[in-house]
């Protein structure tokens, strides 16, 4: 069972881990540097749907279709399952969520979504009785241009801290596992904000929550940045994770040698035009369930932080003139199980 | 830790149990028949705030004020809490949590959220390890209404079909209990949909979740309706709770002498202009958390399935034509713990 750590950090010691993953994604960012990483890409980003917002729905249903598929198992054999995404009033995972037969328990923390879903699965399946938990969470960059900014005929014209919400989806099954990557701690982390209000840097408003969740987890662990290959934000961005270095530097926690970004690896931002990086829900999702379980798998990576962020704001809410709140989750990936 | 009955459904052996619980409302709540069960009735339900976004965030605040007094704790000594409400991006907990020094899980599961957030926290706390989680949902009558519908100053008319939503916050503690209600199992619920296009008619687009959850509880459960004081939904209004009744008796199992619903609770549905009763993420919360946890430590009663139903539709979606899925998680309450 979770073993507490201090508040909100425990570490698990079944040993529970991903056991299957899969990443479906769009066609940039199946053109971006981690498209051999993904299952499937899908050059007509409409899926044939109708929607925008249904096109979500089957990028979702793309991704847990493979998991079930290389896992060989069936959505009844899951014993609940955990998904989130942008659209308003998730339904993406709602509308998805109709054509399985396994139990659903809704989540929203934004970009934050999978890190969060991955750790309550972990928690629950190292405290046992409950052995097969899906984590799940999708983006889509056109149901998310339309609703947190403007409709895409608008041909609106965005500042170099926006960052581009990756059309992706990332689907992975949490339970006592056999193989790497096993996980071996989570920190859940604590909404922070710095007061920025602006809509077009959200990587600036994320990144105090990522220090504060770093901070807190090296603590709890009693390590440090060095005892890991890779500390991997979800969605920074260029702003946004240069904020970061800064920050935990001046915090005394120099994280430079380590950290990077999933939104920085998802796109060639030479040859692409994504301004500072990828974001969305289906970012973080896409890297931790294509290229980072993969390098475990290929037993490329030892030991990793995987953060998810996330900005909780809504367009409302700006409107109003209030800032930007963030969080962001955190799961301690191992290529061995820890013997505690 | 949790046992597995089926797909779904756990019954729990810590004991663990609401150790404690706090309910808040706005006036129209005040007004009606639970109205002594709250803990802090708002006449001005702007709660003194410049929106009714940011006053559904003094309505939490006031909400979890209560609970922590209350258990006499601080929010740095619970393991981490639960939360959600039916803002986009559920911003009235994203926004509240700002204030609360403990690790946060966003939850979306629209009206469902409370039942969703008890049932998680209790397996978490079960599983052993974490000790001390609260689960909070939220909804307040203004903000929903322009967001769903209308803007209020529009003064437009709803068919009787249609519910009123909770100005309302509910906030539990779930953990180890040393005191009833305990929590002896729980049903995650299943995402359904039988093709209910009508926005105004939420209650028969939910039925069919509460009618699933509650069979496949009874079922993993070996139970049946007359083994419980109570079977009490969180807010089908009197349009779905007709429907239930009728769907069950039709899957053979009449439910009829011990359901009753959150949603007629709450109003006095002659004297109160509230068409087909209430609804919201604020209802069932405010009902659990207030009168039926009252009615626990008062030992009036003695065991009673609780459901939260949620109906997980966007605006979007039925502009869209697509019809509206809904889903119903449970918790069993018992005054007395479980021997297993």
């Amino acid at each position: 069972m979770p073993r507490k750590l201090a508040q909100g950090s425990f570490a698990l010691q079944t040993p529970v881990g991903i056991r299957e993953a899969a990443a479906v994604a769009g066609k940039k960012e199946g053109d971006g540097p981690l498209g051999e990483s993904f299952d499937e890409i899908f050059e007509d980003t409409t899926l044939g749907a109708e929607s925008w917002e249904l096109a979500e729905v089957e990028l979702q249903r793309a991704a847990v279709r493979h998991l079930l598929q290389k896992a060989e198992i069936e959505s009844a054999d899951l014993d609940l399952f955990f998904a989130g995404d942008l659209q308003n009033q998730c339904t993406a995972s709602g509308y998805h969520a109709r054509s399985l037969s396994a139990p659903m328990a809704g989540l929203y923390h934004a970009c934050a979504t999978m890190a969060e879903g991955v750790a309550l699965s972990a928690l629950l399946t190292d405290g046992g009785g409950i052995q097969t938990v899906m984590a799940l969470a999708s983006s889509h960059f056109c149901s998310v241009e339309r609703q947190y900014r403007f409709p895409l005929n608008y041909g609106s014209v965005r500042p170099y801290s926006a960052q581009n919400t990756a059309t992706a989806a990332g689907a992975a099954l949490i339970g006592k596992a056999g193989g790497a990557p096993y996980i071996t701690a989570v920190t859940i982390g604590r909404v922070r904000d710095m007061g920025v209000t602006d809509l077009n840097n959200m990587g600036a408003a994320m990144a105090p929550a990522a220090m504060d969740t770093i901070l807190r987890h090296l603590s709890a662990r009693g390590s440090k940045p060095a005892d890991y290959d890779l500390i991997l934000t979800g969605d920074l961005g260029r702003v946004g994770m240069e904020l970061l270095r800064t920050l935990c530097k001046d915090a005394g926690c120099d994280v430079s040698q380590v950290i990077n970004d999933c939104g920085l690896l998802l796109y060639d931002r030479v040859n692409q035009d994504v301004h500072a990086g990828g974001s969305g829900a289906g970012c973080s999702a896409g890297v931790l369930c294509g290229h980072l379980f993969q390098a475990f798998r290929q037993q490329r990576l030892r030991r990793v932080l995987f953060l998810s962020t996330g900005a909780l704001l809504s367009p409302a809410m700006v409107q109003q003139g209030q800032s930007i709140p963030a969080v962001a989750h955190l799961i301690e990936l191992s290529a061995e199980p820890e013997v505690i």
